[in-house]
């Protein structure tokens, strides 16, 4: 061992000791006649202490010392005449009898420290060095501790960590698998897993019981911000259940790992409609750190000449407190913000409910002050407060009007990081229209079982028919989601017919889970929670890149190792495969 | 919630109680008057039983159920009159109300039970069927336990769990990699891990002081018995440590692991040198279980004019204990055993030590009794013991009595699975040279450390050069691996010159590594246990296969699923890839 304690275990009843230290020099500070090398590691740093009556050749090598050279640091532990009360192991130093340098450095190319200097794609390239930085290592240290939580929880509730294959099959289904072409049998392929949803079904079909297990997903998708290749998931599964039970015990995972890692007390979490979630917030994930909910204007707006009220489908509206004495300028910013390409708003109407009582709108030709103030009443604005109003298609407007109030939240501060607010999402539909393709999708996945109630629109109207499916949102963030299980061979075939798999591809892809519902299957149902978004608002973060140690950036690429990158011919050769990039030969 | 109860639960004092139940048939027993059905879950059986004064509606759907039909059974918990001891659940059964069937079950290909009628191949198609079976379940939820205390132990030692990256950089050194084709990045691969080798190096180099992960590791090789394409790993790293800190921590673990899950205290390890075991047990991973050392007679024997012993390099023996009386045809069939290509023999000489006191040999033609006696000494052969002998090349000779001991071994019992002797093997030589190609190999990985005295050796005699290298061996089955690294860029980059790599090779596979040691690499050292191997060590079997919830077979393929699988033309052009099978077009 090269050390006998870390750099942070040093403290007042140490003084005396001899002690040997190892770790990384954080700086260097040559006053003269002494000489304070701070000497850092995982655990904290320690002050190290050379003066006038240090042997020559210690203070020689002090001298050379440069930043993030490793050393090894023999001495005794004295206390310090400055104590620094910031610093555990601030009342003490070590006063150097030898050194020992383990290897140099090269100067960094950004300073290691939490404000550094560097630039997102140098950290990423020197991913080494940017995990150096005790922030960074923070938020892998916060995902270790969850991770480990997590299991003690759901061990202590009877589950099961069962690891499944990460070489499966491919399926056109969902989003694109990543594909690993097989030596052994020429010309096929294995397919890397987008969740274990097959085989953690199988496993209740086995009697498991109670499944789960931390595993890296794949899905080769376009990238954004908070996307990777690889991401991972805590996957779960329970047999003889319905969704209550589901939502109950994954409500208590939740819980725990908030008071467990944060000491965070959340009370119980509501439960909303799809339906309620649209309406209410523009968003299956809605924020609900704060009120600003879409409210239907429609029938109040209608009928008054206003040609672009008039000819919308739907007229909504949101209030936000105090800003009547928003600017010409502002107003006209904000009615640039929603016309942007991402919201899609044709425009903005605004009413202002000012002070003295009165209003002011854009729309002051069309609606009379008897007019606005009904609006006002509906949306529950008061003097001070500025009406928003958007109109169009509903299912867009909704969408916009969601989009708008979180802008709207920000803007006003109600997104506090430090306020957590959880609440499950249910009752989704089972079916999603694509005008595109002129068929349906599954909006969770094809295996979700339909609420019993509406399984006879199955056949009559396969678009109204509710899922038993569960998102958990906290903030506005998707956590996780997932449903009841169909575990009926007829019911699941129903269900592939109905997403346009004929018979042959149904029976080609997922026989062997058709199959094994037809040996006694158990009513099932499941979870997955996204780990890295759990692990990035546990930290504060807004990207998940900053709790995974080693990320690709969003062309897929690790920059640190260069890859991915050719192969050779041999390899190639070996896997039956040849290379053809569209425009060369 | 579609139970009160699991089938293990009930007991005497939950008499009276209502309670459901729900769970497969095990069995039914219709006794005219009386049915019995067990109901099984993962947690036990309970008796279910119908009567005449049940009502006929329950009895006409007892008398329905099938072998593992799914059912949730309502009724009332009342005493057993016959109880049955063995089960634990035996003083009490549960008198039907009601019966609902939840899913019904067509005849199992095999039965659901420890002494299963199935053959290999059908369980691993009907994989959730076999699953079903409690001797199968018990092996992965030892895994998981043993997977649970694993990480209870490393994080107590301030270890933290970190994932790395599965898609990563092809690298042609070692096994063959499985690659996965980028579609973001035209024409160029990923590579699935064989081990996170590099990234917990630069781990260290970041700082983490001590990492771990239980992960899946990847390997395209021609599959035996006891080797899957995934696999998993326990994986470790640790800075400012040397080889016996390391070997420390991990006995820690180990013994650990043997209290907690098996309740067996196990004496501190041994460390054999590996040219010790190779000498003395012909093989780098000695079964300590038994003695039946092997004894180098060479000097003794030659010089009699018998042509076999003087031409050959080595003659050496091993001592069987009692075997005295082996018939003719015994030691004719123990000729044979060692002449199979596997052994690859020449031929068996054999010395019985007479329960009178004299000797009988295959050779007696060349040698005396008091020859033959001295051979007994050196061996340490009693009366009533049969001494064998093999001769020719040394290194080929060792191992050839390595294998014929561990034959030995079992053909005398001396090879208990409920007993556990564990040990360290030492002082691997760095490098292995291969005839075929001409070069060098590392025997462990090129990012080993040479030893520290053999260091000037690397230039003058490179096959000579010890390693800090480490293998935990357990009852002659190698557990894990592991070595102190290089953490220096000019001693990395000689390594990868020993190892044929032109500097341009080096520096495009391994240069962020290098790199890293120009910034303050820590000197680190770290080891990686064969999770599988060790669960089914703890577990008693002797395939992997028997502790992964869903293996592959000896082709990679998983024929429950029926992977891997031709993927089609679309996924093909968007990964610009063709499939070119040779001999077809």
């Amino acid at each position: 061992m090269y050390r006998t304690h870390t750099c942070g275990e040093l403290r007042i009843n140490d003084v005396g000791k001899n002690v040997k230290l190892a770790g990384w020099i954080q700086r260097v500070r040559d006053l003269g006649a002494m000489t304070f090398v701070d000497l850092r590691d995982r655990y904290g740093i320690t002050q190290l202490v050379v003066d006038e009556k240090s042997a020559e050749s210690i203070r020689e090598k002090t001298a050379k010392l440069g930043r993030e050279f490793v050393i090894q640091a023999i001495g005794n532990v004295r206390e310090r005449s400055s104590k620094n009360k910031n610093l555990p192991t601030g009342d003490v130093e070590v006063f150097l009898n030898e050194i020992v340098v383990l290897s140099v450095s090269k100067v960094p190319p950004f300073t290691i420290q939490d404000d550094t200097d560097g630039g997102d794609e140098l950290r990423m390239k020197y991913r080494y060095l940017d995990l150096r930085r005790e922030t960074v290592r923070k938020n892998l240290e916060l995902r270790a501790e969850m991770a480990h939580a997590t299991r003690v929880y759901l061990n202590q509730q009877n589950f099961i960590e069962t690891e499944t294959p990460v070489l499966i099959k491919s399926t056109p289904e969902g989003a694109r698998d990543f594909v690993v072409p097989s030596r052994m049998n020429e010309g096929e392929f294995y397919a890397l897993p987008q969740s274990p949803q097959t085989f953690k079904q199988l496993l209740m079909v086995a009697g498991f019981d109670r499944y789960y297990q931390i595993v890296k997903c794949f899905r080769d998708e376009d990238l954004r911000a908070d996307r990777q290749p690889e991401f991972t998931q805590i996957d779960c599964e329970m047999s003889f259940v319905d969704q209550e039970d589901v939502l109950k015990t994954f409500e208590g995972l939740t819980r725990y790992l908030f008071k467990e890692v944060k000491n965070i007390e959340i009370e119980e979490f509501p439960w909303m409609p799809y339906s309620e979630a649209m309406e209410k917030y523009g968003s299956d994930k809605p924020d609900t750190r704060f009120e600003m909910l879409i409210h239907n204007l429609t029938e109040k707006v209608k009928g008054n000449n206003f040609a672009v009220f008039d000819s919308s489908e739907f007229i909504g509206a949101i209030n936000t407190t105090g800003c009547a004495e928003y600017s010409r300028k502002q107003l006209d910013e904000l009615t640039d913000w929603v016309k942007r390409p991402q919201i899609g708003a044709k425009g903005l109407v605004y009413v202002k409910y000012n002070d003295d009582g009165s209003f002011k709108s854009s729309v002051d030709k069309f609606y009379s002050q008897d007019d606005l103030k009904v609006w006002a009443e509906i949306v529950g604005a008061k003097p001070g407060d500025l009406i928003l109003l958007l109109s169009g298609d509903k299912n867009h407007i909704l969408t916009a009007l969601g989009e708008l109030r979180l802008e709207m939240g920000n803007r006003l501060g109600l997104r506090d990081k430090n306020i957590f607010k959880p609440l499950w999402v249910v009752d989704f539909p089972l079916l999603e229209w694509d005008d595109e393709t002129k068929r349906f999708y599954a909006m969770h996945h094809p295996f979700t079982s339909p609420k019993k109630e509406d399984i006879l629109l199955l056949d009559s109207d396969p678009g109204k028919v509710r899922a038993n499916a569960y998102d958990l949102v906290i903030n506005g963030v998707e956590i996780g989601g997932g449903s009841v299980r169909i575990f009926n061979k007829e019911l699941q075939s129903k269900m592939f017919d109905l997403l346009g798999f004929t018979k042959e591809e149904a029976e080609n892809q997922f026989g062997f889970l058709m199959s094994a519902f037809e040996f006694g299957a158990p009513p099932h149902a499941g979870i997955a929670f996204g780990f890295d978004r759990l692990v990035s608002m546990f930290a504060g973060l807004n990207s998940i890149r900053d709790v995974i140690a080693f990320p690709k950036n969003n062309a897929g690429r690790d920059v640190m190792i260069d890859s991915p990158s050719t192969i050779s011919n041999e390899q190639l050769d070996e896997l039956n495969l040849k290379v053809v990039i569209k425009g060369k030969k």
